[in-house]
């Protein structure tokens, strides 16, 4: 088939945007050798004085190989160049050499400054009239102290910035220009850590390299751009050792600097004091547990003009140890990291998993994770961490940047440190409290007011059922019945209506709520009967890009037009004018049908609840049904009374776009759970939301009438306070870039999908379906018939090679989707669709290369 | 009845006893009127310059009424008597006032010194030869600026100890004698604070009193004891101002001080800076999001003979401010916590509660909790907080006191941090890793290979039965029927073994393995229909403090000796040797017989697993199940190739003095679960531990035959940190000083409750039995026949009696509680007896005069 041109074009483009882009995202450390970064709780407490003595003990002990190198990265100088940090190590180090009788080739540079430190650096080379813009100083010099017959050991030191101004780097870079931002200082830092140690393209034995990255200031002192270093350097995550402070004071300032760094999910293995006669290091140990040794180094000569010569051979032990304890945390941590995936098959059983077809080789190790991002563990040749966009939203819960998962961690210390946990029944505490109003003044805003806690979906929807029951119970005349009679029994046998290919959870409750499949037979639990009646719904999607309707067969004999089961847009999908279609009155009528076969005075069964997940089935397969159908499917069944569940674990908080997927259906449920991307996706919790008339069914005067169900950790602090942010972070249009009300008047998410991308990839050959709403893109592969079951080892190569692109997806069946959060900007959910198009080419050419074979 | 001469001297004891523990253990604070911790992110920042600006604010300005009082408060000074903050306070007012021309009545004391203090301030009053305590300095001056026909406002200033050396708190004491216990200083503060703004047994008006309380050095600086400050006055939560570094390398410090507040659960209503001409405000802001207003106060001078007083002038309207602020974060406060229970009651759907029965006045509003204890807010006449021990250990999940509080609050924002939430399938993260080698090498050892992670109890038991039955199916022939036809259906039904009055959880599963009750009829879960052969087990108790046996009526007939059904101790029931008694015989007999009734080869219906509490069945009532009757049943179960699942989701983790209630049984299962207090009362998490031959049952080519259950969190990073770190923390006799292991190879904690407390309360005509053991105490109240649901309402009114005495209860029908933490000393659990019985007695007299009237 002949590419169309438009299509060869936007491919083109593709490629090249790709390779931009691959380059702007994929962030890739290498772990060869020990790296770290130095930190300090203050400025002038030492840091560049620690950094030197690590690499004197690291180069210039007689003892130690010589085939070594170290590398010192000062990402930010100011001050310069009467300061120049990188200067002071290369001389000191060269300094040591000769005094120790040690060779050492050591270079010194300074590669980018602004104009005004560059015209004080060289004023010949630089003038007022050159850009504001970073100056290449390219500044370069080498010292060699050889001795015979012995190969030298290397000192790299280098600045990368360096301003004038002798003043924290976001004030230097704004008054003198130069500013930098986050991404380019964290890119040059990785280069030059990757460049750093190779020569001649061959890499140093393990711990035959050491880096350090020395901060500029503080622990939270801003960077160029700004940004707090702490946050700045987060992507990078390298192991810290903290300088801190030996001063009366100090105590507090090193241990609230300690308490950054964790906030920050840094690893800190040791901290280093000057002595100053006050012993610090005995509460700062005492308090720590000695989790982390702290070091004391002599008194700093104050005097301008000594040169530190005696005291580096005085501190000698102290650096000796403090970088043995640097290289020890460094083969623990990546000893660790190779063993993890062995370990994790030993001892895990990890859910939805056949563990025989899990190889320890292809288990991923996550180091860490910061915004959308994974931080992933790998050997290929070399061991480096890299990153992965987390398109599973790990398992659809994710929401946060990370700019909001600091806050939530700062969040979630207090709420644990304020509140730890305290029983919810019969009081309140502020979290709990401002969690529930949220929830009533955002997704259960205009029809609920109460709100039930528990900790997951599954949960939710137990509750949310037993709430139902009562409901239509109360409303049918039963509870009566009940109360007089015996509680604990009745002639009535309750079902659900619910969808086929619906998903509620994995408890036995929730599981019963939906229509029989391979999760739920006897072979899984075999309790499960499945009260149901299961419809088959009506689905909409995106294919050869045009979205249209697909209709199960009972609606076939339909006297349907075909501007009923296409649509021009996807917003005409959602128009509540359909509710006058052809369409509106089959749906109905085979609805009222299907109730009628149940009606309350034929027989024993009854439907006591209708339970959808509105507008799109996620475990189902990504399925998005007509929202037409299932609004009628409500309408009726609120004709008849039957209470309406809506299960918005997974389609609730923006995830399709709107706050509530009920905003898109049109229309509201007598109750409705809420779980997931509820706290941001960083905790367990659920809600199940209801209005005032289902509550009122279990007021009474006796307990035995009350709801009892209950969870030790219901309306849990930390919990609670995670929704209470999130919640309030995601609408807000300061917070969350993403939201605009100009369509509405209720707030919805920009589209987040490049429309041009998403119409291509519903036309790729290889692509059945495509459904692309709010955070979600997923697509349906073309199963390939004459190969029962390769469509989902299709999807698992295809998966395997966007992992290597820097994309962490699962496949659900032969469904491969990319989810993002609702503050994820736009260019990063193109960025991915693009890697994804890119990847669905390659493998389609190796599909077809398979089959002419 | 006459008491025993013993029971009375002891009744005296406790009297007496009681009135000491009382004064030690409720902490009460006033909030009638604000009261602010002033905090510093270093020395030398300003603090006393900003108590002095508030005080002058609130004092000194001519529109304000005069009927004001503002009190100052040092705790802990250094350098005295050449520092002294609280009279460099008295000064300044003093001459501000007369600057101003504004009456002011102020008065300065300062309390109590170190020997060395005492010495320098009043060299004839104290000699070397006084002892090394603290002494009673009782210094105190005073000065009025009058105007006529003015009332005067008033200020106080005090500092409460003093010591010579200008050190760190911790080093002074240390060099000067004079330590501080930690209680002792926070009962002083609060001493000080109740009096101090009382006049003649009046108080002043809400807004007429203000309080500051100034903190020694930086946030995290050490007290007299060592304790650092942040954590020395967490008791006392007084929402804070902190004295930020306006320097170069301020905005760092300023920042990680702020967060070692949040980490310990502060408020931080403002935050001060001195303008060095750097705009670290700016960043500040931006940091803080405007959550946090920052104040710039002009530059300070240096000049020492400058006496401050144009620097006031200057400073006024940033003292308004600030004090402004500080009065409306305090009125904000006050009206949130007056509203809350009122909005709780219009929000929440509380679990097992009938929310008729529940008016607003009844709801307890809990405003953090430290340790054991919940801060509850009350309004008797006045607003305060005051402390109450957590009898209920917030629904049975707590753990942690003080300190691991603190440490866990870190490692929660540490794992926020480092990952929020990682999807758990097929991957693999540090803190799931090293919390599943935890649980394997503690509660699972010796029998456990795999760990499946979910969120609750509940879950854990549905996934527990999925997998017994799985295995039973397994080795019961069915498993390959399932594969070779239809997995989804089969002929089999398979149904639990279990003991009435076991509970297991609240969603469909975990109820159909209950027993019927009120909790699982048709009211509750129309589904419910109890899948299960449910035995009534015999149950040990002490009564007359003797532990006797309770047999059911099917045992009546046994040929039983008196000493087959009576213990000298309670160690006598977990003896082994009773597997070789009579009454094992007939356990044994009973159970077989039981089981053939549902052999494998008769009728469809099977017995497919075992389901236990081991030892006390918690939600049922608090029953000690003779363990002698678990073990049979058990030996029966493994004989007849059925599944064994213990729920330890009460038991586990020390509920019971040992890591697994197993441990007291003295055999294992094939699978159990734990949940509660393993993430040490936190965080929800929960796991199914399970045998290699229970997961190899779900091993193959499939993945249709993996366990397909799973939650979103599965093995979520917090709750897995929290749960290592908690899980470490309990079996370190370093952290855990109850842990001791003198009567076994392993460890158990001593015993917590007194044991002639425990008997005496066991023989109080009230109580028809106690049980004791591990950090559980329950007593269930004698029912008075005449009355029918008396009980209830009895436990109910002393529930109410005890929550006045500090101890927060809930009842379980009848019976009544106290639950500790593993780490709980025994002096705070024999106090917590100690106002048991005697609320006990109090209210059987009331019972009686009720009677006799």
């Amino acid at each position: 088939m002949l590419l169309r041109r438009s299509h060869r074009h936007r491919l083109l483009l593709l490629h090249h945007n790709h390779r931009q882009s691959k380059s702007f995202s994929t962030l890739t450390v290498p772990l060869s050798h020990p790296t770290y970064t130095i930190w300090s709780s203050n400025t002038s407490l030492g840091k560049t004085l620690v950094s030197a003595g690590i690499s004197s003990s690291f180069l210039l002990s007689p003892s130690s190989s010589n085939a070594k190198k170290f590398l010192y990265l000062k990402p930010l100088q100011t001050g310069f160049p009467s300061d120049s940090d990188s200067r002071f190590l290369f001389q000191k180090l060269s300094s040591l050499s000769l005094r120790r009788n040690l060779p050492l080739f050591s270079s010194h540079s300074v590669l980018l400054s602004s104009l005004p430190a560059a015209k004080s650096f060289k004023p010949n080379n630089f003038s007022l009239n050159d850009s504001q813009e970073m100056c290449e100083l390219a500044f370069y010099e080498e010292r060699k102290v050889l001795k015979e017959g012995k190969v030298a050991p290397e000192l790299v030191s280098e600045t990368l910035y360096a301003w004038e101004g002798a003043l924290s780097p976001h004030l230097a870079a704004e008054r003198e220009g130069g500013a930098v931002g986050d991404s380019e200082l964290i890119k040059k830092v990785k280069r030059r850590l990757e460049e750093g140690l190779l020569e001649d393209g061959v890499e140093r034995g393990r711990l035959d390299g050491f880096c350090v990255v020395e901060t500029a200031g503080g622990v939270a002192s801003p960077g160029a751009s700004g940004t707090l270093q702490c946050d700045l350097y987060r992507p990078l995550r390298f192991p810290g050792v903290l300088v801190g402070d030996g001063r009366l004071g100090g105590i507090s300032g090193t241990i609230s600097a300690y308490e950054t760094l964790k906030l920050r999910g840094y690893d800190v293995v040791a901290i280093v004091i000057e002595d100053h006669g006050l012993a610090n290091e005995i509460p700062l140990m005492s308090y720590l547990r000695t989790r982390v040794p702290v070091f004391v180094l002599p008194p700093i000569p104050q005097d301008p003009s000594n040169d530190l010569m005696e005291w580096f051979d005085e501190s000698c032990n102290v650096f000796n140890s403090l970088k043995e304890t640097m290289l020890e945390a460094y083969l623990e941590r990546m000893r660790r990291l190779n063993e993890m995936p062995r370990r994790a098959g030993d001892v895990f059983w990890w859910p939805f998993t056949q563990h025989k077809l899990v190889p320890p080789s292809t288990v991923t190790v996550i180091d860490s994770r910061c915004g959308e991002n994974f931080s992933v563990y790998k050997v290929q040749n070399k061991e480096y961490i890299t990153q992965q966009f987390d398109a599973c939203a790990s398992w659809w819960t994710q929401g946060p940047d990370a700019t909001l998962q600091t806050e939530l961690a700062r969040d979630m210390g207090y709420a644990a440190a304020r509140f730890g946990h305290v029983m919810f029944p019969e009081n309140v505490y502020e979290p709990a409290l401002e969690c529930a109003e949220l929830l009533l003044d955002g997704v259960g805003k205009g029809w609920a007011t109460r709100v039930y806690f528990s900790d997951n979906g599954s949960t939710a929807i137990e509750i949310a059922l037993k709430m139902a029951f009562r409901k239509f119970s109360s409303d049918h005349g039963i509870l009566p019945e009940l109360l007089e009679n015996n509680p604990a029994e009745s002639c009535h046998e309750l079902m659900v209506l619910a969808l086929t290919g619906s998903y509620h959870g994995d408890t036995l409750g929730a599981m019963e709520a939906q229509a029989p499949s391979s999760y739920t037979g006897f072979l899984q639990q075999p309790w499960y009967t499945g009260r149901g009646l299961f419809l088959d719904p009506p689905t909409v999607f995106m294919h050869n890009g045009k979205w249209s309707l697909s209709l199960p067969e009972v609606f076939h004999s339909g006297n349907l037009e075909p501007e009923d089961i296409t649509f021009r847009s996807r917003d005409e999908i959602f128009l509540k004018s359909r509710d006058k279609s052809n369409l509106a009155g089959l749906y109905s009528s085979y609805v009222s049908q299907q109730l009628s076969q149940y009606s309350t005075f034929s027989g024993t069964k009854q439907i006591g609840a209708l339970i959808i997940e509105p507008v799109i089935q996620g475990a189902g397969g990504m399925h998005m049904v007509d929202p037409l159908f299932q609004r009628m499917l409500v309408n009726e069944c609120r004709h008849s009374r039957i209470p309406v569940i809506f299960d918005e674990v997974f389609t609730g908080f923006w995830r399709l776009g709107v706050e509530a997927a009920a905003e898109l259906l049109g229309c509201v449920p007598d109750i409705a759970c809420f779980a997931k991307l509820m706290t941001g996706g960083i905790i367990p919790l659920s809600a199940t939301l209801a209005t005032d008339a289902v509550f009122n069914s279990f007021t009474g005067d006796s307990k035995l009438k009350a709801l009892l169900h209950g969870h030790s950790y219901s309306a849990h602090a930390m919990g609670c306070t995670a929704a209470a942010k999130s919640i309030k972070w995601f609408k807000d249009p300061i917070t969350n870039l993403n939201i605009t009300s100009e369509k509405s008047q209720k707030n919805v998410l920009r589209e987040l999908w490049d429309a041009e991308l998403v119409e291509q990839i519903s036309s790729h050959p290889s692509v059945s379906r495509v459904v692309a709403l709010g955070t979600l893109f997923a697509l349906e592969l073309q199963p390939d018939g004459s190969d029962a079951g390769y469509a989902s080892l299709y999807a698992r190569s295809l998966v395997q090679m966007l992992r290597e692109d820097g994309i962490y997806c699962r496949p659900l069946g032969n469904v491969i989707y990319v989810m993002c959060g609702p503050c994820t900007s736009p260019e990063i959910c193109t960025q991915q669709l693009h890697k994804l198009y890119l990847k669905l080419e390659e493998f389609t050419q190796v599909k077809r290369a398979m089959k002419i074979d």
